[in-house]
């Protein structure tokens, strides 16, 4: 894996299509038996009988987790390597997450700056949603990632 | 499993200690794995060469998990049953979270207020954070949670 972007071509507005991952029912009933065991999380018939989701929806944390996920491959893909996150602001579950839906994400950058004690590296703060098969935001966050900056090719002289 | 606490119970200030839990290594490994597989999340030699960290750690979308698990868990014992969440704030990374690690949560009301469209169920805004067994915070959040309200003994008659 080598670097194709760095945070200097992240400027505010600059998007990237993460790409889309299919939503696995004996998946989310795991995940959900693990960390989130909710009856609607977990059991068909319990959550047939919850009026607010009426059938088996993934657990919000799955969700951003399949997110995650999907943000680390189109990251990869387009040769961006992030050194970590700080933290993460607001995330909505706009809508429920079914099995079988198919999510598909974007994220967009909202604003860059450099730091003044790190030259190596600059934050970008990202806007990231993801959208099920018709089309509806199902979940939204923004977060500050950090990304090294292009090497000055004078300090390898 | 029965109600215990309502949503009046929850008033400002109002905190509960959600229970420990051990971060185990493969676990580490495998959520990694299939969430997040940054080097450092799976990968124990890349790990070590990372000055960042200097050695294996959790992604943080694990130790998020991890500390939902511990809220479902808490709120059971505590007869709380949360109706659903709308979403998080301020999701900070404090600190990493190493294999081993023995995590302990424990959550705060900040604020809470009643729906005028729906009479059965209030808000809560509460703010978890998780520590480590050496005390240092390594994970905070806030977020809004609905909670039934109490049953008007009223409504009954």
């Amino acid at each position: 894996m080598t670097h194709g972007l760095w945070w200097e071509d992240l400027t505010s507005g600059w998007s990237l299509h993460l790409g889309s991952c299919a939503v696995d029912r004996d998946e989310v009933i795991a995940f959900a038996t693990r960390y989130d065991p909710q009856p609607f999380h977990v059991d068909e018939a319990a959550a047939a009988a919850n009026p607010l989701f009426g059938r088996l929806c993934a657990s919000g944390v799955h969700s951003f987790a399949l997110t995650s996920r999907l943000m680390f491959d189109g990251f990869q893909r387009a040769g961006l390597l992030p050194l970590g996150g700080a933290g993460l602001d607001e995330l909505r579950f706009l809508k429920p997450v079914f099995p079988g839906d198919t999510l598909t994400a974007r994220v967009e950058v909202i604003a860059a700056r450099m730091l003044a004690s790190y030259p190596d590296r600059g934050v970008v703060t990202m806007r990231t949603e993801a959208s099920n098969q018709h089309g509806e935001a199902v979940l939204r966050f923004s977060g500050a990632v950090f990304f090294p900056r292009r090497p000055d090719p004078l300090s390898r002289m």
